[in-house]
């Protein structure tokens, strides 16, 4: 027999599942709406050569690829002249949101506004090893502004993902804040050579799992002096939160870091003090391709972020000749619905069952009657279930009650006749009998 | 320079293409849900083995394949040993949303209630060559009824389809019914052995688009006598709708064919005076796996359906050991879309810009301010957009005429001083300045 589990990291949303999914969704979009980003779609097949070498070595690696179809490979294969993947696979599944960006926005340059504000929620796929909470199908949530360096932007983005984190019930979230050009400033000033920036980087990312001495030890490995860097170790290490004259000191001495500096500043400057912002110079961040804010998403249950992103303003014009300002946020809707499971966080009037009411069935005579019934309550825009044949009363009450359905009319003859219905709260187990015009309203007031 | 198109058969949804997609969805949503349909979500990607020979021969040809990854395959390809497709792929596309609805059915029987009605909106992938209104995702909206063989589940899935149909404006749909039983009975009484019934209803299914001449000549070169079928053959080809008495006369000699009609009269009764249903005996539909009623939605300007389905009690079984009574209806997304764009459909008042109103930004120093401005309108649900920058007014202008926007916000000093806005209608020109406390109101009852 063949196995019906979903594949290796897939998952079946199984109706509680997909509510609880379209609820945070729902979040996500009516507030990206509100400050006027616009969604977009794009395929979940791009060609391979628009995703390959876009990731680095791993993103090669753990790119799903689509087998080539047609009489070509056919032949090939019966001719045993396969040597290469390249004969293999023309195709891809998306494996993030931001490259099809690039190449819609390379694509539509002239159907699109010169400032873009896009969201897009859409699965992506990497053949990922499966963990707790990680899996080989899994939804983004980007949004992403395009066209514009001005600090707003990102101020605008910091806004719109703390609404919506406010709105979903996270009281405790913070968004830390950092500055390429600052980390390059603080890496310049501690005599870091340039060539070993992105590796001193990987290192101080870790200072949340490895700490200061941990740091420090692989900073030396890699042949990286840590003693310029002690002040910016310490400050992370102390706790507490670095402000914005902490900043300006550390990179002081550094052009570059000052301006990024300067940028943080104005960012600030532009958020609403209701908003957490912490500074975290040494916050680094996937680090590859941004160059100006970076930021991230923290709840103090979850080691790593609910989201984050910052300001690349290389990358969005890869497809095309220019070079396109852009920044971007991406919320991890798995491990925000991990989260507030965990917490239990999700609103008590979510759906459990598929119906408000059920409508019983009497007998064959009466169905029709039932099925009226049930139009009513549907006109009223009630989600009403008819049993949907004829059966004992008590196995389609002992049926309500297993799929939890809060409300059963009951229609028999005497209640036709008399134009009244029954009905049961399934909760109190209180049954009462009213005219069929006040029916609605008793269904739903009570 | 890469190529910046979607894959072949691909599409990019820009803004309002999403919305469009997005409101045909909610409507089918809604009404899904007051019927007590569920939302079920599969992965895009299934083991092989779940979906293999399962479509017939076209299926395994047109199935997306995903190449196998990791060290394995890599040194088979160094070993040049490669010979066969099973070598290359354990993975695959989803294809429809019935097989996997059947697995996860297999797999979930005790976490789901006993009649499970179930929506699913997703799309699937099919390496068909592309035409007009055919693509390679496209999505597909489902519903099915698992658990109960009862008419009154083809009753309810007509009423479903039909309110979601009425309810996006298509006034002049109908639903063509017919059952696999009675056509069973036409072919038993027309003397066509039954290991030819498949045969004849592929030939029959052409009546549209052939003609009678056509299904006559077809017949006798599969060696199918036509002269039984003279009766049904006129029936249709007269263009009035058949009665269910022509029905009943049609099969009244067939035990099996009379089952059939006193199923579809029962269906009849249970549906709406007002839902147009027109009875057609030579409606056959892919026909392989459908057991009893089957329907299928046409409007006059389309040569296909929008939609069709019917019962299928033998395919849910099918990853399990017990036989699952089944009925499904399927609506085509994408030629829904089609027909409403080229006739106009779509409702007025889809956001075409990206926001309702745009913040203008007179000056560095105002900037924090018309953000503060952007916010309260947020607040009050309006969706705003702020100019990100400082830039000309001029230009600033420029721009919302370009993207649309209905209304301009302008906060220069000495309004702010006022604590006022001045508000441009983009479409009258007509500028008024108002009190700030009074700006939502001005911009929403405008």
């Amino acid at each position: 027999m063949t196995n019906t589990n979903p594949a290796r990291g897939m998952r079946d949303f199984l109706p509680i599942d997909v509510r609880k999914r379209e609820f945070v969704i729902g979040v996500i979009k009516e507030v990206y709406e509100k400050y006027g980003y616009e969604p977009l779609e794009t395929p979940s097949i791009e060609n391979l050569d628009t995703l390959t070498n876009k990731y680095g070595e791993e993103g090669n690696q753990l790119m799903f690829k689509i087998l080539k179809r047609g009489e070509k490979l056919q032949q090939e294969l019966a001719e045993g002249t396969i040597r290469d993947e390249d004969q293999l696979s023309d195709l891809a599944l998306r494996y993030d949101l931001t490259v099809p960006l690039a190449r819609v926005i390379a694509n539509h340059r002239n159907d699109l506004p010169k400032f873009f504000k896009r969201y897009q929620i859409q699965p992506v796929w990497r053949a990922d090893r499966p963990a707790k909470g990680r899996f080989r199908e899994f939804c983004q949530c980007d949004v992403d502004s395009i066209g514009s360096t001005s600090p707003v932007i990102e101020a605008e983005q910091i806004a719109a993902v703390s609404e919506i984190l406010n709105r979903l019930g996270f009281g405790d979230f913070e968004v830390r804040l950092n500055h390429r050009k600052v980390l390059s400033g603080i890496l310049e000033i501690a005599g870091v050579h340039e060539d070993s920036h992105s590796d001193a980087l990987v290192v101080i990312d870790k200072l949340d799992k490895i700490g200061r001495g941990g740091v420090e030890k692989e900073l030396k490995e890699r042949g990286i002096g840590p003693e310029g860097l002690a002040r910016v170790l310490a400050l992370a290490e102390s706790g507490t939160a670095a402000t914005m004259n902490d900043l300006e000191d550390l990179v002081s001495a550094s052009m570059v870091g000052a301006e990024g500096a300067k940028d943080l500043e104005q960012i600030l400057g532009f958020s609403s003090e209701d908003t957490k912002i912490v500074l975290d110079p040494t916050l680094a961040r996937g680090l590859s391709y941004y160059t100006g804010a970076i930021f991230e998403i923290r709840v103090p249950d979850l080691a790593g972020s609910l989201g984050g992103g910052g300001r690349y303003d290389g990358l969005i014009g890869m497809f095309g000749k220019e070079e396109i300002p852009a920044c971007g946020f991406s919320l991890g809707l798995e491990r925000i619905l991990v989260v507030m499971e965990e917490r239990g966080m999700f609103p008590d009037d979510l759906p459990s069952a598929p119906a408000d009411v059920m409508v019983t069935v009497w007998s064959e005579e009466t169905l029709g009657e039932s099925l009226k019934l049930a139009g009513e309550l549907r006109d009223a825009g009630i989600r009403t279930l008819v049993y949907p044949q004829t059966d004992k009363l008590g196995k389609q009450f002992k049926y309500a009650d297993q799929i939890d359905v809060p409300k059963v009319c009951i229609l028999g003859e005497s209640e036709i006749e008399k134009s009244e219905v029954s009905v049961k709260d399934m909760k109190t187990g209180e049954q009462k009998t009213v005219g069929r015009s006040s029916l609605v309203e008793t269904v739903k007031v009570d």
